[in-house]
């Protein structure tokens, strides 16, 4: 933790100096041509702490120095974690294909789109059965029901699959059913829900909140691993700026930063992302080559009677061709499918 | 809801008006010069199917022309929402100053900080018993025994409090509590936890998400008040821009824009949108002058020893101060303290 | 300057300091308990030499402590710059005045709109002459012609007038004409018209650019100042964020922060900031109370048929409507119009 | 155009009806179950007028529905424009590798640099002579000595160069010695240095800027192309967000949305987007597979002395290797290098 002091009389410096050893750091002093600096050494414990020095009026700011997550991190954990859904697997040397509806909304719906996406090459089926949406008078999911449908799913198809739970009360029972649980990007920083995935057996697909730096998604990711849970899988599904061509702005430079400062896999759905079909092919293979474990797209029989996200669902057709281009890829990036 | 055809061709605007009516709607074809438009007139359910039209390709765009909120709208309700809050008043012709410090640490910290608040003329109480932190790391809070004594602070003092509930969960045990219920920025799309505070008896102050839209915020006050809670605060708290001199940007011109669209009341909180307690003074008067309803300032007795958000808080000089200069401004708006 | 170290290795860490030296700054190093971080200690010429140490592959990050801009900065210059705008004052103890239509339409037009704004108490008249418009198509302002409308314009009423220039190349001709330089959001960091009013002999109006940083409005200032013009005035106009409901977000925290970083005078523009009439008297409001030096609003005498900004103008009475509430707050503030 | 009423009376629509008619165009009323709608039908001259309704208190909004831009629309031209840049082709089958170093800084620098990356497969040498800095302290470049130096390592290796130009004034000089004018990011509304280069005889490289939509883009590239000048190429160079891990996000998107509204070349710059050369060439490879026509990257035979942009830079080897990895890729999207 470095603090910069606005002031640089000696008996500022000394009170900061004092504060800052009170606290358990040791200071050290470094006088400046224009700025007194000092440096507190020691455990980062208490870091909100040394943080409120900002408060005193002679201290201009506090500046960290070291990450704030630790489990989530790569010098904690060098090699890449794996983590296994099902039959399938995210992380190291493979490329997942996750793929399916945005909401289940039938039991023909769920089965002829999962035969669809595992035929072409998916490996994970997703679907809404619990929808977060921003009115209450939208459509909100088959909720218990779907989940039965997409259990019916995979007992027809053999492809494990990943859905949304929203509160920790729904917990054991998306549990129960689901292959991995879906924390949304609206509820990354929902720290309830957070902790009780972090408590459950299965792995956790945590989606970046549109509003979230890259560092606060490790701290969510940190949340999960915390209470005991180490596999999770983290999701770059688009920023929101001011553009307004795209639904939201894939960052898609998320993933080597990403990659670089951890173990966890790192998946991207450039459905959400994008929020228009077309966008969907080119965004997903940018995805490929960036060094994504994966991605997860948004497919659907019908888009145009699609109960959410028709715009920017894949038809069968389209989604099949898009398989067969991305191959050449993953095979380029040196992982397999 | 307009759409506009990026094709002109006879046949994929017979199928698009097809469609419109298979819905339900009326169509209205308007051949522009460049461009051929269809007005869908109608009932708004089963609005998404319309913006599903927008996965046809020979479609362009589908524009809304409705506001999506409908309870929240000054359009249903012209009158301004009085909510009331234990013996305090929020809305109308009532200038609200809720005060207090970020967490309850301790049954002294509280009991004195309540006190200070209460002489300068603080009508409620604020404080976290239940805390949201980026950092799994970082002090919780004191949970139930925070709401304890808050309570006791309540009794040494009169004043009523707002305190956050983080889950749908909490809510039973917050509300036995509370005067009235927080909703965090970070929950502000939290659709459960909503639901849950929709159903409870107490007023919920609904702070908006630092990368939300005010649609976005009236659409989640929809959904308390049509879960049957008709007492919802709304609160500004800053946005998160690209800007790093101060934590985030307060948008002031959403008390104006908020006050025309709905009749709940609005409340500004300067000290977690500017990150800093010299910024707080002349943002908070800034927030009355522009119609605000009120104002929520973090106040701490010792804040270079806050166990969160230090350097934004007060002191109870500075505190008394801020309201000395606050009352004629009231005054001016029309308005008591 | 810090140097963040990515690695541990003595040969490492010696070979930035060694680097560090080099380049003629005396290295400190502090052995962390998890990093080793290196402070530079030394003058600020080739600050950009240091930061490019971070292409080094074991340094994390470089931060630096200093601002960069000095000339505009308190620390040279504590007391408060007054710039005189031919018979009036911009800075200190009076709140300024400045309206005007966006563009000069013709000589009634203008003629007008002066009289009006000059009764009700403007000190400035506003008015554009070369439009800086996102399309080749919109109209592109009266240019020269319009510069003597508002000579006239200024014989006729005893306003001043400011008025924007866009490229270097009419500076000459502007600064002839015009008693005060703006140089438009679009333009804060064309360097070359920054150089250009920075060597006129006329004050400069700054106006922060929609996608800028506050501390790159002062590096822009500096650029001015650096020239041999010390009279600069900087102006809040909003920036852009994700928030659609207004043009642009009215960063009014902006003001406090600069008061506090620079002794230039600060006005606000509420009628670009928000895009709408109806928010500008709330918003000018708002910005007398935060600090501001004055405020720039746009009036039109037939908002509906103006050539450019009509939504966003103040009709002729709204405007004395709005300045006779300001006053109050103006005198509370301890200045005058 | 798409006139949405805020009142239902006959009066007001009616008043609104007239206005419309008056500016020339046709009304059309469209009566909603709760909100009545007027298209307005006709030539879009004189939009800027229709917007101005607005200001009308009974108007809630005006909504437009044609795309702003012409010359630069796919509809007026299908066929993809190709651009000569001396020998070298941008566009169509083309993919266009340009590097160099963000600034020229001596006769060695540039030669060596020019060397290294035409052996490594570059068909555009880069390279800054005026350079536009957020600080006037920091290095300007060697200004007209920098385009002799290019030209020199123009003659040695045969690579055609691009290089910045600041101001209209400029252009004269630029356009003699250069093979392409670059118009910077934070001049891409310099609307003077827009119609300057757009009556230069040299192609245009248009850089986004970092706060523009990229229908601002191409209302900047409509200024050149209004001008006289077809031959432009857009650069996608990062847009500015909240993300503080990377200098700023490059929205990958924008090259498939580029492609599809637009006939004219798309490059991607990394370097700049990004701020750090372990990201260049994860996003260079995204670039190809995403639609780009090419990537411009900067290249730096000591990066730790660099003059400027240092941390982005790629040494010759590592850039050596991206080229590698970059042409199967390319072969993939059926373009050649």
């Amino acid at each position: 933790m470095i603090i910069v002091m606005a002031s640089r009389k000696k008996e500022d410096v000394d009170h900061v100096v004092a504060k800052v050893e009170e606290l358990g750091y040791k200071a050290h002093l470094i006088v400046g041509v224009e700025r007194t600096v000092i440096a507190a050494v020691g455990d980062e414990r208490g870091k909100f702490r040394l943080q409120a020095l900002e408060s005193l009026p002679h201290v201009e700011k506090v500046v960290p120095i070291l990450k704030s997550f630790k489990l989530a991190g790569r010098e904690v954990k060098q090699e890449d974690t794996i983590v296994k859904v099902g039959s399938a697997r995210i992380g190291g040397k493979t490329f997942s294909v996750i793929a399916g509806p945005c909401s289940v909304e039938s039991r023909e719906q769920i089965t002829e789109i999962a035969r669809t996406v595992k035929e072409a090459g998916a490996k994970i089926l997703r679907g809404g059965a619990f929808k977060p949406r921003t009115s209450p008078y939208s459509f909100q999911g088959l909720e218990e029901e779907g989940l039965m449908l997409l259990e019916e799913a995979r007992e027809k198809t053999g492809l494990p699959f990943v859905t949304e739970v929203l509160t920790p009360e729904q917990v054991p029972l998306v549990e129960k059913h689901a292959d991995m649980l879906q924390v949304g990007a609206r509820n990354m920083q929902n720290f309830g829900l957070l902790k009780a995935v972090g408590r459950a057996k299965k792995p956790v697909f945590l989606k970046r909140g549109m509003m979230s730096t890259l560092n606060e998604l490790l701290m969510s990711a940190e949340y999960v691993l915390s209470e005991g849970n180490p596999n999770v899988v983290l999701c770059e599904r688009g920023i929101r700026t001011f553009e307004t061509e795209t639904r939201n702005t894939l960052d898609i430079s998320a993933v080597p930063v990403l990659k670089n400062l951890t173990h966890l896999p790192v998946i991207v759905d450039p459905s959400h992302a994008t929020g228009h079909w077309a966008l969907v092919g080119p965004m997903a293979k940018a995805a490929v080559v960036a060094g994504a474990d994966g991605v997860m797209i948004e497919v659907h029989n019908n888009p145009a009677e699609a109960f959410s996200d028709g715009p920017q669902s894949l038809k069968p057709e389209r989604f099949q061709q898009l398989m067969k281009e991305i191959v050449p890829l993953v095979k380029l990036a040196g992982k397999t499918i």
